[in-house]
């Protein structure tokens, strides 16, 4: 265990650059992870290292034990308080290594039955929430493109927790490329857009393996992936709702899923 | 229009007990309301006053037209900054009158169909959704119940929109007492919980009005109105997540209610 007294000290440098900075974060394939109950269940081989609020030590002896001595760093109160991210942090805060998908394999996805396909989802409480609702509703893949934003946010990680751990994610460079691919791979690409053409979301059976696509909150989808789409479908709307909020929307279409797979008892 | 160049202006100090007072609030049964968009969709006998940024007067001239010249206040600019409550302002506050329903009588509920009973939801973004979700789903009632977070909150308004002004909301002050009322006006009520008696979501055909009762954010439905229901309820959830946000929970019930009455051409 080493002891940090010094703000200047490159560690605490690199944990306010991951923290804040997603340019940063890429470079390096760390994140910045903060609270108890997350770095209790994040996988022990991912983690890369962990710092402790001094006067806190007590509280996490046995968080501390699973883990290489070299990994664990003392951490100064004042110091601790600049480079913690909640009002009341517990004390602990770890570096995680990027789990990701790197690639898409043939057989990769011979395993992959449905897939969340965001375009430009901005917002962090969005992108945590469907992270969510996809390990809930047995989502095989999520892929983020057109820039999202950042997966290692801290605000995505406090909004989908250790779901991040659980759910798989791909960040793709080249979404065109990549849905030719999944259209190889035999799967049907569904984009949720409200034209003439959509079908009621509830009016189709998905039975093959599918991509649903959403969009950016202000802007939707954008046209080359529309374009690209096998089929269009809409999710109806009551009143004067123009548009829906993106994780009602991916909602509403997971639970339908679920639905007509019978993931329950009746 | 009156010009306020003092910050100790009544109105002024108002304005800001209005964003930030829920007490207050209650106590006046106004609320505050930011924006061109939202206060365009008011309703004009909503509307008590409304206040704009002095430097861009210009831009609200439509706005301003469709009021009495009394309802109108012209803000100093470096006043104007400290009554605003988003960053990048458009230049245009409004103080609107509470509109939630005051009484629950016989011949009210005869027009309610599927009602959404919120128990101490705290969370102003997720009640905010909910209102959104309930306008697009054609849900006819929301009621608040067990110091749920106020419903005029600013940040509730920022995530609902003028949805606010279009679904009715009914804040309980004794839910034991309008539970019984409910069932005398033939509704059931469902408890959305997770145990032994609890029946899949999907497996109810729901043809009776409905009140739909969602928990709080950490712990849940009360054990009260859980008792007070007809039936238990869950929704499903795939691997090691033990409780849906509340939103998502309530989509799921609700485009559910939306299939179930083939609210849509097939």
């Amino acid at each position: 265990m080493t002891e940090i007294n010094s703000k200047n000290n490159s560690k605490i440098k690199d944990l306010i650059k991951l923290r804040d900075d997603s340019k940063f974060r890429n470079d390096k394939s760390l994140f910045y992870v903060e609270g108890e109950r997350i770095i209790s269940d994040s996988p022990k081989e991912l983690i890369d290292s962990i710092y402790i609020q001094k006067s806190k030590l007590e509280n996490f002896k046995r968080i501390i034990n699973r883990y290489n001595d070299s990994q664990i760093f003392l951490i100064d109160d004042d110091i601790f308080n600049k480079i913690k991210d909640t009002i009341n942090s517990q004390g602990i805060i770890a570096v995680v290594k990027y789990n990701c998908i790197k690639n898409l394999s043939n057989n990769y996805l011979e395993n992959i039955q449905n897939c969340l396909l965001l375009d430009n989802v901005n917002d962090p409480g969005n992108l945590g929430t469907i992270i969510r609702l996809a390990e809930a509703t047995n989502i095989s893949l999520i892929i983020l493109c057109n820039s999202c934003c950042n997966l290692y946010n801290p605000k995505v990680i406090r909004s989908c927790m250790s779901s991040l751990f659980r759910v798989n994610i791909y960040i793709s460079d080249d979404i065109s490329n990549d849905i030719k691919f999944f259209k190889n791979n035999n799967f049907k690409i569904y984009a949720t857009v409200l034209d003439n053409e959509s079908k009621h979301f509830n009016s189709i059976y998905y039975n093959s393996k599918s991509v649903f696509i959403f969009g950016n909150e202000a802007n939707g989808i954008s046209k080359s992936l529309i374009d690209t789409s096998d089929e269009k479908i809409f999710i109806p709307m009551c009143g004067r709702i123009q548009s829906l909020n993106v994780a009602i929307a991916a909602t509403a279409i997971c639970y339908e899923l679920m639905r007509q797979n019978n993931y329950y008892e009746t």
